[in-house]
């Protein structure tokens, strides 16, 4: 596997402890609170009509007609389906990655064939077969409008916009205004804080999607993720607490890692990234504490830091400064 | 979606009833008992540890090093991604599929490019590229010694044996002595009852399943199904009590149905598949008392029944005939 956050048994073993707080991802640390999971989620095969509920429900948070929704296991199933269905007439073109972004978009492509440029700006992806732009962006924070998607959209041949982000900030998203030529991602685990469940999304206006579901074949989505996705995405006061907690989570975290001479880089409701004089030293420095961090092997001053979840994990934070 | 059972929501829409007693798959209804799911397994990423440990428990049940098997989100997903994988450089051959049998793999088979033939004996799979053998078979229960599988490995290019209904009958697997050419499938949902949580397994003597394990994605299975697939693999008594319980269930079943002018076509522990008739008239008439079966498009006289999970419902099943 790439190098990934979320790698904590990596950590305990190296470092040993078993109360880890696991920062290194950008999984909400406060989930959506699952109650019983009904039984026959566990034992029945999925049926066509939980599957359309979840459709449903997910339109509605998104700003779209049920029937451009295809619930996947998981945002990273679509990243691996994707640039397998856009091959065009079975020859993979060029593609064009925002960069620095998450690593499993250009992995993805690559191995599907397609040749991958890095793009460090948007401009920098006109002309691609295939562009892909992460929004907001994952690990700076970069953030586009959709006239700047639907701009771009225009000038490549197809777009992937992976906003597996951007449910705490649904102004930026292209989903209520999509066009034709791009497909949106959305994660289900990040913001509602179930990444075990494995439950995401792909959104398109075309025939895209039902491609997408005979690719994954029958039952590709979980009874439990259709019906804990179902019921949480509708939850939408639970969503609006949450969005408030982790925008003053966000202050609170700058403040903390800018006296220690950190400097932010950018981040969203979900992750922060700050830069460091040493990251690895930095990142060990936490880990003795049992917090796990985030850093990237091509920028050794880069340090990403998901959400402490309660007021006890923002002290144990703390008291890895005052120690 | 192609033709299955489970399809209870369709039949309860075409019938009415809330209570529906599924016997259209060959799903056991009485699964293994799910306690509480921890909270780890539901809001992290899963774990390398938990990945690792499910194919520790899952080599000890099938026979084999863990190295060989790879979990995946269900058999359908290994039915999926195998014909794609095994493509030889580039250009499909010609692919044979025991018939009648479970009409995914057909399906797949062609959507990866593979010209599929459909064979009536083992003998008739000699010769082709990959062949496809269902053991024991769905829906005719039809089954082939592990000398059997390994002459015809012998006579094909690669061998997928499907063995999605083998557990009750370990001694027809051909894991323990799995030639190189050969990829056998397991199932986790249908003997351990817990088809909702999508688990499943390629069993390989070679790096294709690194390869698998690649397609798929990081991720691919979610944490409530490495932590649940791990408990009950390794609880070897429910194991043993269910296969009796299941033997014991098929002996009743089918004294039932031969009661009512059936004749016994062929089964395992998980179906029976009958020959009446008029299959159609049948399941309409079970139906009414919201019992559901399966029936086949290509035999108008087969209904195929799995197991009822409780004395109860055995009672509900005679009822129909009593009333």
């Amino acid at each position: 596997m790439r190098d990934h956050g979320g790698d904590i048994d990596k950590a305990a073993r190296r470092f040993g402890r078993d109360d880890w707080i696991d920062l290194s991802t950008g999984i909400n640390r406060r989930p959506w609170p699952v109650g019983t999971i009904s039984e026959h989620a566990l034992t029945a095969l999925p049926t066509g009509a939980s599957y359309v509920r979840l459709q449903e429900v997910a339109a509605l948070a998104f700003g779209c007609a049920p029937e451009q929704v295809a619930p996947m296991a998981g945002a990273s199933a679509a990243i691996q389906i994707l640039p397998r269905l856009l091959v065009p007439e079975g020859r993979a073109g060029r593609a064009a990655v925002i960069s620095p972004s998450y690593n499993e978009h250009a992995a993805s492509l690559r191995a599907s064939g397609w040749e991958v440029a890095e793009a460090a700006t948007i401009a920098a992806l006109h002309g691609a077969d295939l562009a892909v732009v992460v929004n907001p962006n994952n690990p700076d924070g970069r953030s586009w409008q959709p006239a700047e998607i639907a701009a771009l959209a225009r000038e490549v041949g197809h777009l992937i916009v992976d906003e597996s982000f951007a449910d705490p900030r649904p102004e930026l998203s292209i989903i209520p205004s999509l066009p034709e030529n791009v497909t949106v991602l959305r994660s289900f685990g990040k913001f509602w804080g179930l990444a075990g469940l494995r439950l995401g999304f792909a959104v398109t206006q075309t025939a895209l999607h039902r491609r997408i579901a005979e690719h994954a074949g029958p039952w590709s989505v979980s009874g439990p993720a259709l019906e804990i996705g179902a019921a949480a995405l509708a939850d939408r006061d639970w969503a609006r607490d949450a969005v408030v907690w982790l925008a003053e989570a966000a202050v609170h975290l700058d403040q903390i890692m800018m006296a220690q001479d950190c400097t932010l880089v950018g981040g969203t409701h979900l992750f922060r990234l700050y830069e460091t004089a040493d990251a690895a030293a930095l990142q060990e420095r936490l880990a003795r504490h049992a917090i796990w961090s985030r850093i990237f092997p091509y920028n050794p001053r880069w340090l990403r830091l998901g959400l402490p979840g309660s007021r006890a994990e923002f002290g144990r934070l703390r008291e890895v400064f005052n120690a």
